[in-house]
């Protein structure tokens, strides 16, 4: 994100290497092991989708689902919908802000963060089953419990819903932890520096004004979001 | 992101609107007023850049600030970094996740959220004053009050500092919030609905194993990141 070098760990090649994913800087962020592409996904809930319109790129927040070596991605199915037809190939970036590293010299301000990016050509999900079987991996992604919680979709919404199957085939993670990068001789000034943890938390769950009274917040909702 | 429909307010006829910043779906969902896009861009840290680099798309996480209708990118002047030089048109996104939509039936899950698309052809920025201008812009975006407080960039920094200037002017604000869009006819499910919030929080400032004794945290830190 930006110049400070902190070494993160060993490079364990396991992830397909590209040009664009082989990093070009900082390598010592690289992490190349499976399990590491998988537990960035698996915290986050929203994903960036970049894809190429007329040769300009557009990035759109969704939301996603893993299941295994597949990312899951839905949108309307509609003729002008990025999601239903996306042309070629697409990008999935997902972010996790830990962090904003303060440093001694404007230089080193950087930002620690876990982030995947992946790259590939979707392929439409058209069959029934696979297709029930992405949304829930979407729904539940959101929310582990609320697919089997609430109504199933119908005929017409599977329809109107368009989803995609993107292989984790070529995937990158990087991951910056640690405190500030300062050079050496600034060590000396008379400057605070140091890391400002961010997190993200939860709320209390905020029914539906229009929910049915004597209808409580169900324990897997409480057991996902439970503050602290 | 999903597909539910709440109208958020009118349409202001104020930003540029073009084919792609006119919102194909969800109309009610857009916002053209400056006022939301700046709140929306100060409100952030991190921005995902998407570029087109051989005909693919590529999303990556990086820091920005804003002053007035300039956005403000930086990062490795080296060869091989992506904002040196980018080749045409960038999308910039900065997205806010609110609160999880949990809602009757499988398929108006949703997410609260505020998101700004900015669309353009970025500026280098050259000269050393304003190249100093957009750094602070940017490092200010981080923590307000850092740039005077720390040491200011040499001149090898600044050289090896590829900044860029964007444009405000093709932009596009979506904003999601309030309850779940379930069907009239799911109101009568037995079944929980409603919005878990997420919010952004700051842990108390990690010195630097290395500061030197004696150095509190500033109070423009602590001003920023009290705890809330």
């Amino acid at each position: 994100m930006t110049t400070v070098s902190t070494p993160d760990g060993p490079l364990a090649p396991d992830l397909s290497v590209t040009d664009r994913t082989r990093l070009r800087r900082m390598r010592a962020r690289g992490r190349t092991d499976r399990a590491d592409l998988h537990a960035v996904l698996d915290a986050g809930r929203i994903c960036h989708l970049g894809v190429v319109v007329d040769g300009s790129p557009r990035v759109l927040p969704t939301t996603y689902g893993r299941d295994g070596n597949t990312l899951y991605l839905h949108g309307s199915s509609g003729a002008s919908s990025l999601l239903a037809a996306p042309a070629g190939e697409i990008c999935v970036t997902v972010t996790h802000v830990d962090g904003l590293v303060l440093s001694r010299s404007a230089n080193h301000h950087s930002v620690n963060f876990r982030c995947a990016m992946i790259y590939g050509v979707p392929r439409p999900v058209t069959g029934r089953d696979e297709k029930l079987h992405g949304l829930r991996t979407v729904v539940e992604n959101i929310a582990p419990g609320q697919w089997d919680a609430t109504r199933a979709p119908t005929r017409k919404e599977i329809a109107e819903t368009a989803v995609l199957a993107l292989p984790l085939d070529e995937a990158s993670v990087k991951i910056r932890q640690g405190g500030p990068g300062d050079d050496p001789e600034d060590h000396a000034l008379d400057v605070w520096a140091g890391v400002v943890p961010v997190r993200t938390t939860y709320g209390e769950p905020v029914p539906d004004p229009a929910l049915r009274p004597g209808i409580p917040v169900p324990g897997h909702i409480l057991a996902t979001f439970q503050s602290g």
